[in-house]
């Protein structure tokens, strides 16, 4: 990344970041590699991220944040709950398949980064399973989810479609098959939800 | 192990091998650490497992074999389906957690012969699945669960609940709170089965 004039924000220091992390590795990038490739000294990085270690949990945080505001336009939608509930789970999927797909080397960067920061994940969950409450909570109003507790049920349809969004199952993403599984298990978490 | 006069059987040479595995670890365990603990020479391992590559195979495949044994009793009962599935899962849950929990290292083990024998673990998976299916079936010949594959049913039924028995969720297992998400994502499931 070319030297600018503009001025530097966080913004600025995490897609540095970002490209340094591909270009070094998670074990090697340093704090100093970034300030290098903004070409400003690295107290001016230390200025907006107190410690690697907070500038590696922010890397981490936008990179989930980015899946999650890809999805919030669905929650806000006004349709059917059982369609963008199959549209939410389908964009999700298709969204850490890209991830996964597009760059593994940079996927596997970030596995490494999720497991050092694990306080983020269970922010980014919350996140999701938020997003997933309020759907169920409108089903609910409408009369097509029954739940006693939107809240325990968004986590428990958030649990049970695991194999298409959790970073474990990578490797399951480009096997044959696997679209036709990730319809089985939605078909069944959608007919649970059903009055 | 003390060496005894028993017959050098396979399965004095497996019960040996996940003693040694348990001891030295799976990086530095050796086919003369197995025939030392049975006092025999490594040729008469040999004569049973072709390869060192065959025996860990074998003692992997036993260890997971325990698993599907414990359970295929609940299979052959002749109960309700329903509570028949919920005592299946409930069952295989307790012997994960049991496995993960008991013996720590062991289980770490047995987790690095997994990520190097992925036709046994898929041979489990299909026994697992296999069993599902027969349950599924009897549900739907009893007109108390809908499916029109029961086979694809079972697996959808699997992967719903992969967060309560696959090993990447182990360190989930003793968290609280996880006997309630059991519980959701089983009810939904069940809900899901249902005509």
């Amino acid at each position: 990344m070319a030297p600018t004039s503009e001025p530097l924000t966080a913004a600025r220091i995490l897609e540095a970041t970002e490209e340094v992390l591909r270009r070094h590795g998670p074990a090697k990038a340093t704090v100093v590699d970034v300030a290098r490739a903004l070409g400003v000294s690295h107290g001016s990085v230390y200025r907006h991220f107190r410690t690697k270690a907070a500038l590696r949990e922010a890397v981490t945080e936008r990179w989930l944040d980015r899946t999650s505001a890809s999805l919030s336009g669905i929650v806000a939608e006004d349709g059917d709950p059982e369609a963008r509930l199959r549209t939410w789970f389908t964009t999700l999927f298709e969204a850490k398949r890209h991830k996964a797909g597009d760059d593994p080397e940079l996927f596997a960067t970030y596995m490494v980064l999720i497991g050092e920061h694990s306080a983020v994940v269970d922010r980014h969950i919350a996140d999701l399973t938020g997003q997933l409450t309020t759907i169920v909570e409108d089903g609910v109003r409408r009369g097509v989810f029954a739940s006693a507790s939107p809240a325990v049920t968004a986590r428990a349809v958030f649990d049970a479609t695991g194999r298409f969004h959790d970073p474990c199952y990578v490797r399951d993403w480009e096997q044959p098959g696997i679209d036709d599984e990730f319809e089985a298990v939605v078909g069944l978490v959608l007919r649970g939800l059903r009055v």
